[in-house]
């Protein structure tokens, strides 16, 4: 929320940091920042390989100048001040825990409160990011890439080297 | 490095904080923590699909029981204690800028000092991940997934919702 409005901003700069807690590094610039600060909250909204185009403007460009509100249902959750997407398959409300300064950069670090998911996106009660179908961004080559096959399993395929 | 000898391990909470700078949450159990703090640096280096044997491998046994140095031909850049993986096709080497505490997790930000690439990897002078072939992991299936086709152009295709 910026100036009481709902707003959205394509972030590649993102982390995990431990099990519970994620980041976002955000150039001082952007017009979100400042939403971040005021409300304590920000959500982290997963948009499907179908979403390529709206995903892409909110990259392209700022709220200062554009009125991103318009593009997608909105949704709130218990944190109240996060706004949520309805069209994202995956969605995650987080509270501001720390912030983390950089020469050009705040680093939000939010603690998940809830996370919110399109039912057909899951498998046996657990988000299937198979069925997301998250769209992958790659810096290099200003590309978007889809994700590809699951091919083996993890903490289990190296016991083969024991 | 680890009490003089290279160790390596395999890590699912990363992050990206700005132009320059990468994270790596890790639990403090682990073993390769001390090693870190003791030499402020370390580095990143981005297995392909092929040698996901061997990136399981890491991430299932601890240096304190296993000793993962032989499992790669080992090489070391211009900070000279932040050992590198001649089998990956991207190796970063970083130098540790900030430590940043969680309750069981120390996230430690690097900042790349260089970055050492196969040529087979680069196409016109850049890192192509469609060549990487990057191994992606999913902790909600235990499962690695490939890379998917590059579907679409980045800052470029939500101009048409202008």
């Amino acid at each position: 929320m910026v100036n009481s409005k709902p707003n959205y901003i394509t972030i590649a700069h993102v982390g995990i940091m431990d099990m519970s807690s994620v980041s976002l590094g955000m150039n001082k610039n952007h017009y979100s920042n400042a939403g971040i600060k005021t409300n304590g909250t920000f959500s982290v909204n997963i948009p499907s390989v179908k979403m390529v185009k709206e995903t892409d403007y909110c990259g392209l460009f700022s709220g200062k100048v554009k009125n991103k509100t318009v593009l997608f249902k909105t949704f709130f959750g218990k944190l109240k001040t996060a706004p949520m997407i309805e069209e994202c398959p995956v969605n995650m409300e987080c509270e501001l825990i720390k912030t983390v300064d950089f020469p050009t950069h705040d680093v939000f670090v939010g603690k998940v409160a809830a996370t919110y998911c399109d039912e057909c996106v899951l498998t046996d009660g657990e988000v299937d990011f198979g069925k997301v179908q998250p769209i992958l961004f790659v810096m290099n080559d200003r590309s978007y890439y889809k994700l590809g096959e699951k091919f083996s399993k993890a903490w289990d395929v190296g016991k083969e080297l024991r």
